[in-house]
């Protein structure tokens, strides 16, 4: 059987709680990127090919935190990081700091397949995007008016507090929400996972997350499970925390289930750090864990109906 | 008691063997490094300065591929990579492509401090050095004519095979040599690691390879071990090896050696990875693992002489 599962982010409440249209759009933007995903797992495609795609859909979607649409560094423009592997035999292409890419997803599958290399930043990954036939967008092509808008009133809020702006840093008081992520199982057994995001809002030019982090935003072996992360990035990278649950499961024989709940509830939480994972294992179980308030989310699994959920 | 062990890179033996007097050198150089961290340790300095200290010196001295005298990239360039995490309290700094630091180690111990941040990377995280009062030095004063000389052996070699030079990265039959790394533990039982690196020769410009990734290429947690990995970055990045020996140790049960030897000897082996590693528990147990003929290493206890090995 196959089972897919997808996120748009972990974080707290808006301050100003969702409008019904906009959380239907929302549940709209997840379905159509389950679906995305389902398709192909549906006709007996790879697990790899069904992240892939799921996630392109979430970054081409500009209510997501990845691809168009992300938001936007201190210096006002977009920085986008991705990541994807495949559980079959630990191939894996990592992206980070694209500022010219649509769809940094998908140039870190090319890099995954292309298997040189596994993780490449700024120019350089541009340059090798460019040679395997990517086409280059302008920065601005990535900036909604939405953005702008977040990005301007972060902004304001350094110049009235009198803090330094450009490179500086924003503390902003709730994580990052919108990174998206997908995990597979498909009817062969293989795993896979895939994560894609913007980044905090008003991050240092130059500062990577987890998302694209091999082992911390990322993960998938065929043995165990496939994971993908969202939230505070600083502490997945310290916590290793999509492997984390991989070795759980290998070394300590938890269940995945086991392994998400000890991980999201207890460890996370005792260290400060709030976020989120989905996970699949190879028998096809979904485990979704989030300590903050809201969590993007949907999933199918075969033979059962998709479901989509927020809080 | 302390302890405290460091490494100058794993690889191939090389087509000529080193002299006597090269031999010596890489001996000298090593014990120098040790004894940088082991002064620190000895007055009950902390886990954390030793690695740095250590990781300094191994950096300053050009024969090591790190800091002055590291490999060129296909541009003939150098770009620099290195991590440092403190296994106290898991914080972490990483930074990945400077081109005009001469102590990466030292900026990564910057960011782990400002914990603001875990992994900056290229012009962001040079801007970030400028702002914490780093001085930068050209490009070229970190190329040393050895480096220089190699780098136009291997552009002479792509030219007569009709490869396209420049961006494209240079396949060399030997994993990179001479990435460095501290283990150590201090008396008040805390646990830290370094890594630094140059990378890989000849490598494309933007690729990153283990030794810079929390997980990857260096980790320290004090309830298990501290871990420094040197090899093919590409597969240690696959296998998250530093965190997978402090995880084989924690959710496992094994013992350092057991865990080290596992992953080195047989499941690197199988997935045909060269490359080794360095660790200290929580008890001061030193392991040292590799695959490959050469590892440049040295290390000591407290009470117990210090040796170095190669081979």
């Amino acid at each position: 059987m196959y089972a897919l599962a997808i996120h748009g982010g972990a974080g707290a409440l808006p301050r100003v709680p969702f409008t019904a249209a906009r959380e239907h759009a929302y549940r709209h933007g997840l379905m159509q990127a389950l679906s995305a995903g389902q398709r192909l797992l549906e006709r007996g495609g790879c697990a790899l090919d069904a992240v892939e795609a799921a996630v392109t859909v979430l970054e081409d979607d500009p209510l997501f935190n990845a691809g168009r649409g992300a938001v936007l560094t201190a210096d006002g423009s977009v920085e986008l990081d991705a990541a994807i592997m495949d559980g079959c035999d630990l191939r894996a292409g990592a992206v980070a700091q694209l500022r010219h890419l649509r769809n940094p997803v998908q140039l870190a599958r090319r890099i995954l397949e292309d298997a040189a290399h596994v993780f490449l930043v700024g120019d350089g990954a541009e340059r090798f995007a460019v040679e395997a036939g990517f086409a280059l967008v302008d920065n601005g092509d990535l900036i909604t008016p939405d953005r702008r808008e977040q990005w301007q009133a972060l902004e304001d809020q350094l110049t009235r507090t009198g803090a330094a702006s450009g490179t500086q840093a924003l503390a902003l008081d709730q994580p990052p929400l919108g990174t998206v992520g997908a995990v597979a199982r498909d009817h062969g057994g293989r795993l896979a996972a895939a994560t894609s995001t913007g980044g905090t809002a008003g991050k240092r030019s130059g500062r990577i997350g987890d998302s694209p982090v091999i082992g911390a935003g990322t993960y998938a072996d065929n043995r165990s499970c496939a994971v993908s992360t969202t939230g505070h990035g600083e502490w997945f990278l310290r916590t290793v925390q999509a492997f984390d649950i991989v070795a759980r499961m290998r070394y300590g024989g938890y269940r995945l289930d086991a392994a998400v709940s000890e991980a999201i509830m207890r460890r996370l939480p005792d260290l400060g750090a709030a976020g989120g994972l989905i996970a699949v294992d190879h028998h096809g179980e979904i485990a979704i864990g989030h300590n903050t308030p809201i969590m993007f989310r949907a999933s199918v699994r075969e033979g059962e109906a998709a479901s989509t959920a927020i809080y």
